[in-house]
């Protein structure tokens, strides 16, 4: 069995994991090879490609960031359909396993459906990937977030402050609801479950009214406002880069401002960034990966591709590689009520 | 509504999140009353207790322990059933939430079968409690191994040496697998699946036949052995301590020494103990807990009492208190498998 | 012996431990009494004020922030002067500890002037605070600030970027230059060494040009640019707050724009903001804290006031409070020749 | 300039640290060579070695142990003057800058008094180590110690336990008494510090007499104890490992054993062994670690060997190599007098 391997989209915790596990399961179960392209859907195009051994593989468990790099190229746009082909049979794969989020799982989707012996690993640290209940990424982001609110949270006590963090989820809120209700949020924003600034303002009144004369809210980069009862929503910024996308971040800062104005107390934001994606996975996505690689193997050695390997509940199953479609997945409504029972 | 908590057995990550949530649902949601009985069930007995209302759960979720103490005091052995039920009409209790492991929940569920109202919510750092997925604790002491075994890989890389680092769990697996396969071990051994010291060192050869001249072996406390081909297995201390309970640790010594003896290597033992009980809970354990002391409150709002709450997959449901009996929960057999992908 | 405590200006990590050493050392070795004043100056302008025994400071050495509160409040401009006195009479305060930055310690200086009983603890997070070679608190923040520059760089190198970072340090490169040497960071700018966007940009070009294709810039919030070749300098936003005082903070994401424009090489910035503030502290600043606190206290007991401790190398001793006068204090030369050895 | 590094003695975080910075001070500053040495001063004698250039220092700046194996041979012992003689003319080495601890650099010494052209670097997480104030390690061992502590105060509470904790340092109390002033615990037993069993129980009496049901005592591996009262002392194992020389270890238990004999309050003990070597070195270690590296190299430039370099308060020095001699270097009296006022 030959086999190939790429990680592409954004970084993501546990994408070494997974790369060592696939090759170990490879190398040792099926006595196969195991071939690692680079960067992403370029390596496969451009032929940047390496033999992984078991030498390979020593010593990256505990690393955050894929030891094949990635990149956000789409296979599809860049006309590289043929490009794709053509590598499948120069290096003679009998599969290549795909780890990647929407983007990248979309494609590989569309690359399968041509034919293509594709298997799927779905990879998010904001866990809103369809087809899978949790993603690995997700858990270590989630432990960043939650220890820079633990670290906020006696700053705002000490100071009498309101302090607005920004997490990372554009079209969902898995981040900002969870690190709410494991940090100990007294607000939350969330993209699923739009606002106005005058609830999040009751809120710390209701608290300030209490003798809390601190609160934490935390938003999501892609939080929603409605208007307010004076018609009016907050003027969240949606710059656009260079290359015409969206570009998230600022909504904290709006938010902050908004809450000084009204409530005249000293607020602050603090915007995460992109330290959520990187460090040491935890021991949950090493293991969400680790398990991911070798089931997307197994996968492959019984030759069901078009697939995504899947954790349900708490086993490991696959789903047709298409279940990634229909736009990003919203967070678990229960999660949101648990971290609502805490609010004000 | 007028409940009461207490918190019984073993220390565990996530307790404090437990209480607060349950205080903070009965209080918000119910505008009920909570007392919080201290040092498990003494503190019914004893009634020794204390109001909790919302100033008294601030600040409490990232502490390890439980603000209401602990012990292992058993209701019914100490005659309490009397004592038991007086205090519940003493303090008019509508419910008592029963956080506790196998024992504690054991004991509740013959009080329940006795009539009295009780929740049980399950606790364990060792997630061998049946009737549930998951249990809080587990992933913060997961955690706490796993950044153990991280740290010791550099030193018996560095030194040429095996280590072996001995880890909770007297019948279950759990923390060895799991640390096993988060953490890289090279060999694991686990109550589950007993092996002979033999097969332990010959997958140490096997990584010094690779050039690997060092090895991470990781033991439960209560690893068996079966006999080896000499007819031998290693002389697993089992003192009995001066109440007559066994007292396990110290497999993790004679492993390493019958590892020296007969390849030669140098071989250190870790022995991790208490400090896998303790620590800031991790976020999941945070969100388990905080989910699971909402869900519990829930229950007794609903007088579906005699239940205990549980994880399945990722949602939280609940299930007869009695499911809790049938002995300790052995791992799940796929996460032994994925672990061995890696041995040797 | 009747001593008073209050801590004062921007959160530090260790206050708990200064003040925890403190009351400790008071009762236990001087059997007196002290009495916590809340919210800096304020307190003792107010009388907000707590007597502080054993129990009070049980807990509090790993946490964050001040179990006292601190503020802003300058005790002269406000007309406090008299309040102050008033307070010191009215508590029959034999001393006073006064915990600060710059600001609170100067003013601490000009009351001491008057004849106030006062001693000095020196604190900031920037350790840019004269008359003392480290202050509690930078240990802390630089241990946060490493900890994210780890989680950055296999970001960086997986997606092939350069990260800007902005850190703290208004008038001083401590934390930068700290962090660049003990992060490993390609570069770093500091207030103290003035540099051009043109040498900024050639240091990773160096580094592309041996085939590093990421880099990590560190880049204090106070940094300062010459002008480069062209006549042109970045620019820097120095917004003013509804106080009219300085806001730092944007740099990062100027230093950012102008490397993606000239290179053309994908640029972030993670802006760490207040997450530097908090957090439990380092073992090397709770000790610190441990220390100054009892030997202010030993001050007092020998009636040394107008006097601040001090950490001279590796003890500590104690100075005039007028010499926290001066401006802030640069960063040890050598240190930044330390960290450019690894520059580009 | 062509220099030779190698690492002998016990695993050390910050050792990567020194090799990076000594490899990047000659290749960059001088434009020289460095050889890496393997497992200390075998990899002179057996002549294994590679070139260090600026790839193989990429990344190893967060990571524990040393890229370079480490051993504990003795150069003299095993005939290996003439060998490293050879091994010095053979690779044309202009110096050669050893890393270790008392044992390593007291050969170091020596080698230095042969006329060898050497520089030594002091390491030991012990910080015992004459001639320098500090030594990196030592401030990750302690950090990784605290936290253990800090895990095991939340237990201890909830449990009304003693929890006896046994630390490196077998001559020298350094971790013992700094992690017990940082970790804030009740008791804590030194080398340097004899005590009695009776002192021992004496304070952990005055704790619960004041309410306080747990307690915390930290026992350096070196302990050493008075007779007391009775004219007994605790029966502190020193047994001999198969080269006779003693092991250390078992103190705690001892201690443990003695508490709760006495006082009849459930005692445990915990061991946290090799733990305290590894780890990713704190940001205070790898500043330390890589100021030393950079020395080292500047001495070697100017040919001042036989000298070692070292840290006077916060400077960086060079003394001679012969400094190292006279036994571990005791703690700082006033660190024990510090940790003395919470005691009890």
């Amino acid at each position: 069995m030959r086999l190939g391997i790429m990680t592409g989209g954004g970084d993501c915790p546990g994408l070494n994991a997974v790369i060592r596990a696939a090759v170990a399961r490879t190398l040792r179960t099926y006595e196969g090879h195991m071939l690692g392209f680079e960067n992403g859907w370029l390596g496969l195009i451009n032929n940047r490609v390496r033999d992984l051994d078991l030498n390979a593989i020593s010593g990256i468990l505990p690393r955050g960031g894929t030891m094949l790099g990635t990149s956000r190229t789409d296979p599809l746009r860049e006309g590289g359909l043929d490009a794709i082909k053509e590598g499948f049979e120069f290096h003679r794969l009998d599969g290549l396993l795909v780890c990647g989020g929407d983007g990248t799982l979309s494609a590989a989707a569309q690359l399968a459906e041509q034919g293509l012996p594709i298997v799927g690993i779905p990879k998010t640290i904001d866990n809103d990937v369809r087809g899978t209940d949790y993603s690995f990424g997700f858990d270590t982001a989630l432990s960043t977030v939650v220890r820079a609110v633990d670290a906020l949270h006696s700053t705002a006590e000490s100071h009498d402050r309101v302090i607005v963090v920004e997490v990372m989820g554009r079209h969902c809120g898995w981040l900002a609801i969870c690190a709410g209700l494991a940090g100990g949020a007294d607000v939350v924003v969330a993209p699923e479950q739009p606002t106005t600034i005058d609830d999040v303002c009751e809120l710390i009144q209701r608290r300030l009214a209490r003798g809390r004369d601190f609160s934490i809210v935390v938003v999501a980069e892609g939080a929603r406002f409605k208007p307010d009862a004076s018609g009016r929503t907050p003027p969240i910024p949606r710059r656009l880069d260079h290359k015409g996308r969206v570009r998230y971040g600022g909504v904290g800062e709006v938010v902050a401002v908004e809450i000084e104005q009204r409530l005249g107390i000293e607020t602050r934001t603090v915007t995460l960034g992109y330290i959520q994606r990187g460090g040491t996975p935890t021991a949950f996505d090493r293991m969400l990966g680790s398990r991911m690689g070798i089931a997307a193997v197994d996968l492959a050695a019984v030759q069901q591709f078009g697939r995504m390997v899947s954790l349900q509940g708490s086993t490991i199953h696959s789903v047709e590689l298409s279940a990634v479609r229909g736009g990003p997945r919203p967070v678990n409504p229960e999660l949101y009520e648990a971290a609502r029972v805490f609010f004000g």
